[in-house]
């Protein structure tokens, strides 16, 4: 599958719970780091929005967990982006473990834009973004 | 909703990220922590079940995020489990906010139970438990 | 020892790591969420500081680790402050293992006040609060 | 100042809280991945060790905060060993912004290896890669 960007990790071992694998929730956190590392690649700043109380939110996130990533793997998260409706984006994101190309993950992450007081607030940049796929 | 099991948090600071809310992964955690005190309420204790390399294991996540919680919120997390299919459990969890009811966030959680060699296998006590909904 | 402020707590099983024991780096959470409770009880309110951009910063940390909490355990956090200079403030903090009384860990955590510039700026809530000690 | 590793970081930002920073309690993640790696790349392998119930553990932490991270700050975690006592092991780990090489962080961290009793044990090659400093 071809990828709009890609971004490499490695498990740390603060990462992995007492099963020896890297715990459920962090997987949400790799995803939002390689999201907004694409946003940044991408003249979307993350944190500028928010100190402007410009702040993109997940509104659903759906998981499918394939194979447990554990202490000492090298992998990667594969992203594509697309606007879904007027006002929302939808991120395809899956994460492959770099030594054999194993399917760690698949996920499809939904977000929108909001502005101060909470109501949907699409700024040029982010629609510019994601109309340009 | 009638749920089989609850459970009540405070939001910690540490959980809220830049925006002032609690950042998407944290939910993960909330959601984690109700489900094995249910486990443990229940009479299967996960950390024991791990050190006999019983691991239980989540294999798909669906969350909606409906309202972020921020510092100082309480609120509680509701759940009912139920066998889908001989080897799958799914947790139906729902977050609302303390203060006025609000929803919060509902989820799916699927999981599964699987032995040293990754293989699918439902101990006695873990079927007994998912049998007696 | 008597403390000013005492805070329970339960370990939740993501907290901890491949050793089957909560990660170090947790406990500085549980102090921090401790600190907080304090002081929101004594009327300093962290997050409405911090959107008002002072900012309550950790200077200095000293964390001597005694015994290791595990999964299941419940533990209690003990606080007493103390103004330690005119723009330092000091907090000894010990966690307690509940089910025998047994310390877990002892900690001093020095703290500033700095306002948007970055420079040291106490305000009088926060002032009021340590001379009343 | 020389040192024996380093190991090159960015902010991720779900590891910056409320006041824009990253949280105090992240430091120590950032830490403890530096000295897996380290350790790796001496052939000592904490989660092995873990596995066979050999688990390094940190006995003693001290943490100067100099200048706080942000969003999109990359920086590097340098590191020093030695061996403090029969049983202790000290690591003196200096974190720099990459930007302008202004120091974040200083941290002493204390370690000692137990076996599964929890008596010190220092196996051979532990030993061995302090013994060689």
């Amino acid at each position: 599958m071809d990828y709009a960007f890609r971004l490499d990790f490695k498990v740390r071992d603060y990462e992995c719970d007492i099963q020896g694998i890297v715990n459920n929730g962090v997987y949400l956190n790799y995803l939002e780091h390689a999201r907004h590392e694409y946003l940044l690649a991408s003249g979307v700043d993350f944190a500028a929005l928010a100190k402007n109380s410009i702040n993109l939110v997940v509104t659903r996130a759906e998981l499918d967990y394939k194979t447990p990533l554990r202490s000492g793997d090298g992998f990667w998260v594969g992203l594509n982006a697309r606007q879904s409706t007027t006002l929302r984006f939808e991120f395809l994101q899956h994460i492959y473990r770099s030594c054999d190309g194993r399917l760690v993950l698949k996920a499809v992450i939904t977000g929108t834009s909001i502005n101060e007081r909470g109501r949907p607030f699409v700024s040029e940049e982010i629609s510019g973004l994601f109309q340009r796929k």
